[in-house]
């Protein structure tokens, strides 16, 4: 949908797992420290699990708005009589929901008792970004120059995390390629929203012009500090793990995850 | 073969391998698994040296149809008393198809006596592919806008297949690059028989506006449709793989690779 | 800032960093070859701390002296009634800056009792590099052919040396990867001063002609040239060491780090 | 020099490293199989000393020729009163051929006393190759058609080896790549002659039509199969080398590196 709401959707999708990626694997990195074993706890497991049948919820969500939105394909690809297609770029963005939803679904299957093998699941994650990057790249290629530009500054996310999530393949449970992961998903997601907010004032100001050169200097800066905002918002999930991890310690209440060990050996 | 043919031709060759390919490597994880047992089974050597000589054999069918068809070069490289080149599209599909042959040659070798080092047989692959690569890019770059789109597509498939492949020479026997592998061979297949259809309607319907753009963006998203329909073929036939190879167990009949372990630990 | 003070200042940091870097990584990695002992010095943790801290303290340098030179922005973003960008060029440097600044931080809190996992500090280098690059590439899209050729051999040193940085994630405390980078560095050290002799000559000469297709020439052949100076300092600051490193060991002087059996493995 | 001999001189000296790696190369890799232990052989250590050395000889040569031809540069480099460069090309060639130098300087190093750590050796050749591509591709931006084509398919072969030489680095050692560099080597060195022959024909027959697109058609082609006549040549001194080995085994002559077991294994 080229509107503010076509943007604020998916960026709101890629912030959320981002925020959530930058909480979740400090969790478990201070955890595995703690226990002093690298074995992956399996409450982790059913979370990926978990995290699968959200992607798949959510690709469902964008599909479903992106056809039957009033001014959507509704499911027709051409019409009329000279057979022309219909709304390509709403199908456009279908397919990319698409390859998030199927990599959600390799997810789930990773853990069922067909036991996809390990890294299959990281393959598709990286397969269905790069596919958004790929997509990206032909569609935004006869737009007006800060349409373009700024949609391009997206795509060194886009393909950035897609090699990360390649070398997850390899290299699993990888904290500083999650965290990598997590911090450009989150610079998806804000990119996105002011993708929206530049494209499509959603109050309605004046609209950016699109040829002058010096917007175009300040978006390409802008991106990069968004990109710091997010370096910024990971460490501080990052401290707020370690405090939370730490004090749950402190009061030493009994739990299966103890973190004692941990603790003391922070202390020391 | 600037003709339906010609595409069809290549596109079942991959389809065929890639095919194959998805019902193979899922077949020897399981039985590895199974086996508990990391080497590698000597059956499957057997079958890698067929594999080389079934490529030996389709790069010369290949070979000979892009010589000897009625408006094929006959292997002149050049006549005339002005010494013009002949047919130089199908001297170039004849040096796409060399290569392939030489990745079936070395393929054999590696289990001959003479045991040429493990891994030149993929990189010698992912040379073939590379080349096939390198010629597409070449070979298309003064075409028209839909005829340069549409093979430049496949380029995607191409390169990245042959990244994987490389990945192979030091990474042999992992069954996420073997799968991607398939699904990629599996891509090619279906799309070169895609082009055949869109740049020569086999029916002799209208032909496809090459400058139109919606018909540019129909076939980018087009090609990752393909794509998606490949990586379900792949889940299918891998849980094909996983019923066949656990239904045997269930009859329990005696044989080499007895799966027994393999089935309760599954169960378990 | 465009002038030649604006390119003295980041190659004097660039300088400082490779110089030091290409005499402390051979110091260590003499130090483990004498010890026998791969375990990273105590010290040289405390070194990384300084050196976070120095990244931190000419960051700021930086971005104070882009901001408050006398024609700079003063951190106004935009003014006036039609809200126009002030000083984007001088923004721009101050965001690379930033992010030089960033990596410092990181630097630092690795080794803080927050111990943020190792490999981090290396991603944070790798980050800024890669914004370096990013900014440099679309900042002189639009200028003259001399102006952009001379930044665009930058980029060679910077990329080349952010995918260097990266796989020192993966492999870290890599003496290679290590004197690869502090090359780089001198190289784009060197390089940020010619670039400023070029456009901005101090003394005030009659400018370089920037479209003579021959000044282009030479500037590519004199930044290789630029490159092997950098790696005969290289290898000259390796043999000083060395020869440092045996010496200390001659007088025998009773040090925490004998060099004694390095020195009579030397020998043997 | 931007002639016939220009070309004809670094194509000879790829060729002759190309063909002794093809021959050294399997050699060691047939040696360590019968010898069972995978420790280097000392005589590999000096055959690589000798190798640095006749790399600084040949780059001397290079050098030497590229300045002192009659209409050679003659170390000026600029001159009259305007101070116009003077044979920026036969500069640049030289430039090309120090690095090449410089890697010799380094071979030899590592085995000296200094003990440079191993590595810096492949990572010094593979920054000479991208040195040798970066100079070529800024070389010929502004020549004909053919001219830019023919050096253009180069750059595959310069960038391919660099890669793989930077691989080395990290795996060294590994027969796969090593035979990958001996056969782009060859390519090289044949391409350097084919290249000569196009466009400087040495018996001065009339000059190809640089700007017919059925002659890029056909070079294209050509570069690919002399890889194929590159690979053939490998595979031919693969053979060689294994019957050498092996007939030596038969004769049973008391010798140091006896290839007894090897033989017995290989009758297995």
């Amino acid at each position: 949908m080229a509107n503010f709401k076509g943007h604020a959707l998916p960026g709101s999708f890629f912030l959320l797992f981002g925020l959530w990626w930058s909480v979740k694997y400090p969790l478990r990195y201070f955890n595995e420290k703690g226990n002093k074993k690298s074995h992956r706890n399996h409450s982790y497991q059913r979370l990926d699990v978990i995290e699968g049948a959200a992607k798949i919820i959510f690709a469902m969500i964008g599909m479903l708005a992106e056809q039957f939105v009033p001014d959507g394909p509704h499911l027709y690809l051409y019409s009329g009589e000279e057979r022309s297609w219909v709304k390509l770029m709403n199908w456009q963005h279908t397919t990319m929901y698409l390859f998030y939803g199927l990599s959600g679904v390799v997810d789930v299957l990773t853990y069922s008792p067909l036991k996809l093998p390990l890294g299959m699941d990281r393959l598709m994650l990286s397969v269905a970004v790069f596919v958004e990057g790929f997509l990206f790249y032909y569609h935004v290629l006869h737009r007006p120059m800060l349409d373009k530009h700024i949609h391009s500054l997206l795509l060194i996310a886009v393909f950035g995390g897609a090699f990360g999530i390649l070398l997850e393949v390899f290299l699993r449970d990888n904290i500083v390629l999650e965290l990598f992961r997590a911090s450009l998903a989150i610079l998806q997601g804000t990119w996105f929203w002011q993708i929206g907010f530049v494209l499509f004032p959603p109050r309605g100001g004046p609209a950016w012009n699109e040829e002058d050169h010096d917007n175009i200097m300040f978006v390409t800066m802008c991106f990069f500090w968004h990109y710091a905002a997010a370096l910024l918002i990971m460490i501080a999930n990052y401290m707020l793990t370690y405090w939370y991890v730490n004090s749950r310690c402190d009061l030493c209440s009994p739990s299966v995850n103890s973190l004692k060990p941990f603790g003391s050996e922070m202390g020391a």
